[in-house]
C-alpha cells in the first residue's frame, strides 16, 4: 500500500472509559485506527505503557505504508498545562492530576510528543479539515456527557493565560445564577442544562427517573423520545438549547465574534435543541442581527479529535 | 518650556455631554488639554469641525514645547469598524451613525488618525501606563452610565472579528435571563445592574424614586446613602457586586484568564460592591482557585481615555 504523504503522526484521543488512537498522514488521512478500554485504577505509569504500546504498534503498521511516525498528539478533557505537559486536574481520569504525562511519554518514545484539552484538541480539528476553517474567529463546543469548549481567534486556538491550564470552558459559565447543580461543584453551569450528565442527573434529583425508565436512560433515547413527541423530554431540550443560547450569545458579545461550531455525540440531538438555542442567541445578542448570526453542527462526528490531535502532533515536527 | 520628548499626538474622549483632548507625548505626559461640551442636534461635519479646531489649537500651542504634532487617536462609545475608521452605531452621539469619521478627520488634518471605542481606549491606557501593564491577558471593565468592556489577551487589545465592530462588550452579556431591562431592549443584561443607568432606571421602574429623591439621583448620591447604611441602596450595591462577580466569573472561564481591572466613573463606589462582587465571582467560577483571581480598581482615574487615545495615535504614526 501506498499514500501521497510521507510524513504521519499518531493522533489519540484520551477518554474516561475509552482510548482511541490513529495513524494519520500529513495531508489528513486515517489510515488506521486502534480502540481500547482504558486501564482504571492503576498507576498513572502502568495507564501510559498501555498508550506506549499501542503507538509503537502503530509505528510498526506505520511502515506497512512506507511511513516514519514524526509526532504524537493527544487530547483529554480537564486543565492541562499545555506548555509543561502536565495534566492539572482530569474529571474523569483522576489518576493523572498532576502527572507530567508529555515527559513521561517522552521518555518512552522516539519522536516529540504534545497534549492539549479534548475541547481544544476539537477545535484544532475543525480548523484543519471542518466547518471552523471557514471562519477566522469562532467559538467550538462539544456536547457530550459534559459541555466542552474552545475559543478560535485570528484562525488559532486560543489557550488560555500561561499556565492556567484552560481556556474555552464554556460549559461552566453561568446561564442560571442559583440554577441546577453542577457536577463542578456550583450553580446554574451550562453543563447542568445542555450535557447528558447534566440532564440525567437533573431527571434523578427531579425523582422523575423512574418514568423515563432511568437504569436505561441516556441522551440518545431521550432524543427520540423527544422525536417521539414526549412532551416531558421536549421540554428538556426546549431547556437544552435556550441555555445553550444564552451561553453562546454571552460568548459572541464578550469576544466580538459571530460564529460558533457544536459537536460531540449529544450535537446529534440537533433537531430537537436548535430552534431554541438560535432563539436563545438572537434573543440575548443584542451586539449582532439575527442574520449575522452562524451557529453550525461538526460534520467531522467523532473524528474531530483524531483529526485535532494529528494536527497537534503536525504542528511541533 | 521644554519636554524630554520630541513627538507628540493629540488623544480625544469623545463622550455624550462632553469631549475632552489632550496633547501628550510618546513619553505619556499629558501637556495640554482642552474639554468643551458637545455639539448637538447639528451634522457630523458641523460636530467633527468642531473637532478640528480643538485639534488645531493644541497643534499650534505644541510648538510651544518644541513638539511637532504627529498623529490623533479617539475613543467613542459604541460599535466601531476600527479597519474602515466608521462609527457603526454610536448609542449617545447618533449624529455619527454610518459615518466615516476617520476619513473626514483626516482630509483636514496633516497627520494619520485612529479611531477605537472607549472601552478599549481605556484597556490601551491601562496597558500603557495602568495596571494593566502588569498582566498579559486581563478583562477591562468601565462602570458609568452603561458599562463598556475590553479584552486584553497577549498584552493586546482584542478588537473582534473583522467588520463586525465590537468585542469585550460584558455590559450585554446576559447575567440574569429574563431579568431586568436593559437600555438595548434585552433583559437580564449586566448594565442593567451595574451602571449608574442601570440603577436608575430600576429604582425609577419600581417606581421608588420619590423616596430617593430621583430629581437629583445620582449613583454618588447613592454611594453616599449606602455609605451611611441605607438599607435599599445597599442592596443595590449588593446586586450590582453581584452581577459584575457573575459577569467576571463567566469571562474568565470562557477566557482562560485570572485578572480584571474596573474603571470608569462609578466604579469609585468600589468601597460598596466590591465584596458582593468578589464573593460572586469566586462562587461562579468553579476554575480557578479563590487565591487566583485578580480584580483591581483602575488607579488612572477619567485620564485612562486620554492614554489610551495617545497610545492608539502612538501606534500608528
Amino acid at each position: 500500500m501506498e499514500t501521497s504523504s510521507s510524513r504521519a503522526v499518531i493522533a489519540a484521543d484520551i477518554g474516561g472509559t475509552h482510548v482511541r488512537f490513529a495513524l494519520v498522514t500529513e495531508k489528513g488521512e486515517i489510515l488506521l485506527q486502534e480502540k481500547r478500554s482504558r486501564i482504571r485504577g492503576s498507576t498513572p505509569e502502568r495507564m501510559i505503557y498501555d498508550w506506549i504500546e499501542i503507538a509503537k504498534g502503530l509505528e510498526s503498521r506505520a511502515q506497512g505504508f512506507g511511513l516514519k511516525v514524526s509526532a504524537l498528539g493527544f487530547g483529554i478533557a480537564g486543565k492541562i498545562d499545555v506548555e509543561e505537559g502536565r495534566v492539572i486536574f482530569s474529571p474523569n481520569i483522576p489518576e493523572l492530576n498532576g502527572f507530567d504525562v508529555v515527559a513521561f511519554l517522552r521518555s518512552h518514545l522516539a519522536y516529540p510528543v504534545a497534549i492539549d484539552n479534548d475541547a481544544n484538541v476539537f477545535g484544532r480539528g475543525e480548523l484543519w479539515v471542518g466547518k471552523g476553517s471557514k471562519y477566522p474567529d469562532w467559538l467550538g463546543i462539544t456536547l457530550g456527557t459534559g459541555v466542552g469548549g474552545c475559543v478560535i481567534l485570528d484562525g488559532r486556538v486560543w489557550t488560555g493565560s500561561r499556565g492556567i491550564g484552560f481556556a474555552g470552558e464554556i460549559g461552566h459559565t453561568t446561564v442560571y445564577p442559583n440554577g441546577r447543580l453542577c457536577m463542578c461543584g456550583k450553580r446554574g453551569c451550562l453543563e447542568a442544562y445542555a450535557s447528558e450528565g447534566g440532564l440525567l442527573r437533573h431527571i434523578a434529583n427531579c425523582g422523575s427517573g423512574k418514568e423515563y425508565g432511568l437504569s436505561a436512560l441516556s441522551a440518545k433515547r431521550l432524543y427520540d423520545m423527544a422525536l417521539s413527541g414526549n412532551p416531558e423530554a421536549c421540554r428538556l431540550f426546549e431547556e437544552f438549547g435556550t441555555a445553550l443560547g444564552i451561553a453562546i450569545a454571552n460568548a459572541f458579545t464578550l469576544l466580538g465574534i459571530r460564529c460558533a461550531i457544536v459537536g460531540g455525540g449529544v450535537s446529534n440531538a440537533w433537531g430537537v435543541f436548535y430552534e431554541p438555542l438560535l432563539r436563545a442567541t438572537v434573543n440575548n445578542c443584542s451586539m449582532l442581527n439575527a442574520e449575522d448570526i452562524v451557529i453550525e453542527k461538526s460534520e467531522l462526528e467523532d473524528s474531530a479529535a483524531l483529526y485535532g490531535a494529528a494536527r497537534l502532533a503536525l504542528d511541533i515536527i
